[in-house]
């Protein structure tokens, strides 16, 4: 969109536009609502953008994100010492902390392998990994990276990487979505639920 | 969504996801979008948020946005003294610019007749537009509201208003797609909607 606002406003609209997913209609919109909520609110915005920058770090454990060296999880004591789930990203942690499944600890790697896009094991934190295994605290090792390509190579990666450290390497089951409907599962998903099939009873 | 993120994260994730149209999955992407931008470029988004509440206002003459007491638009002797577009939004004012096809003034509402949401006539700029049209050097006023229920019911109420103020009223050519917003208007169709513009009679 060419300069059609003048100054402040026009500066707004391009930041917004460089936010992802945010096109140039959405950039607008959101522009003048900024121009019309009250200052305290465009402030509490203000401010948090630069309060994540200045205070958000990672933990140095985990990778997770952290406002001290350790994340709330690390220095969480009650927390399972001798299970590590190993994820991409951040918010992969809150997705699995939202199941209430998993009392473990985490392992964030920071992305997944993916040599379309340049990204190698020595580009993420799987050095940091092994020491964590072998302190001799932990026994087993989830790995729940994301059930795409990258992921799933990933995964290998590390089941390969990890199959001499001594302890037990699990991952994810893969199977039907609950609350999907089976015909629109694709074939691979479908395949791998006929894969881990479960004997039940009645 | 709970709880999930340490404080300054959990903020930021918070504050996006007031935004419209901005969801919490929306809001927690961008909230690390943020975390892994430079420096700069968060400053500069944060300082463009609160930019446009000091220096944004509205011209004392049409109620578009400007920096000053008047917009540039008003600011602009080479514009057409003797016709005056109303719309609804100072983003109508934009999306008109646009298409290249109009020189002349504006008067921004700022809204639309909205019984439903309590909004009348007085809610409105209206009386402001009368001492415009009747300053004698004003020859038409094109009603330019949304096509929508709202923008409609605005126009019918100013074409009536406006009967007997001595300026021929006109309103744009209903090649505009029905149901939508003005906005939204790709500039060719709107570009044709103000080539055919017709008088009106209240």
């Amino acid at each position: 969109m060419s300069m059609l606002y003048e100054g402040a406003l026009q500066d707004l609209v391009e930041e917004f536009g460089k936010l992802p997913g945010i096109g140039p209609k959405s950039a607008q919109r959101l522009a003048f609502h900024i121009l019309q909520s009250p200052l305290e609110e465009v402030e509490a915005l203000s401010s948090a953008l630069t309060e994540v920058k200045k205070r958000v770090r990672f933990c140095e454990i985990c990778g997770n994100v952290a406002e001290d060296e350790r994340c709330v999880i690390c220095k969480d004591g009650r927390r399972d010492q001798s299970i590590i789930c190993v994820v991409e990203e951040p918010k992969d942690v809150v997705a699995i902390e939202r199941t209430r499944e998993y009392r473990g600890l985490y392992h964030v790697l920071g992305g997944s392998i993916d040599p379309m896009a340049g990204v190698g094991p020595d580009d993420l934190r799987v050095k940091e990994l092994l020491p964590r295994l072998q302190s001799g605290e932990v026994a087993e090792c989830v790995i729940a990276t994301d059930p795409n390509l990258e992921g799933e190579a990933t995964a290998t990666y590390l089941v390969r990487l990890l199959s001499s450290v001594g302890v037990t390497v699990s991952r994810l089951a893969s199977g039907l979505p609950v609350g999907g409907d089976l015909e629109y599962a694709d074939e691979v998903t479908l395949g791998r639920a006929f894969e881990g099939r479960r004997p039940v009873t009645g």
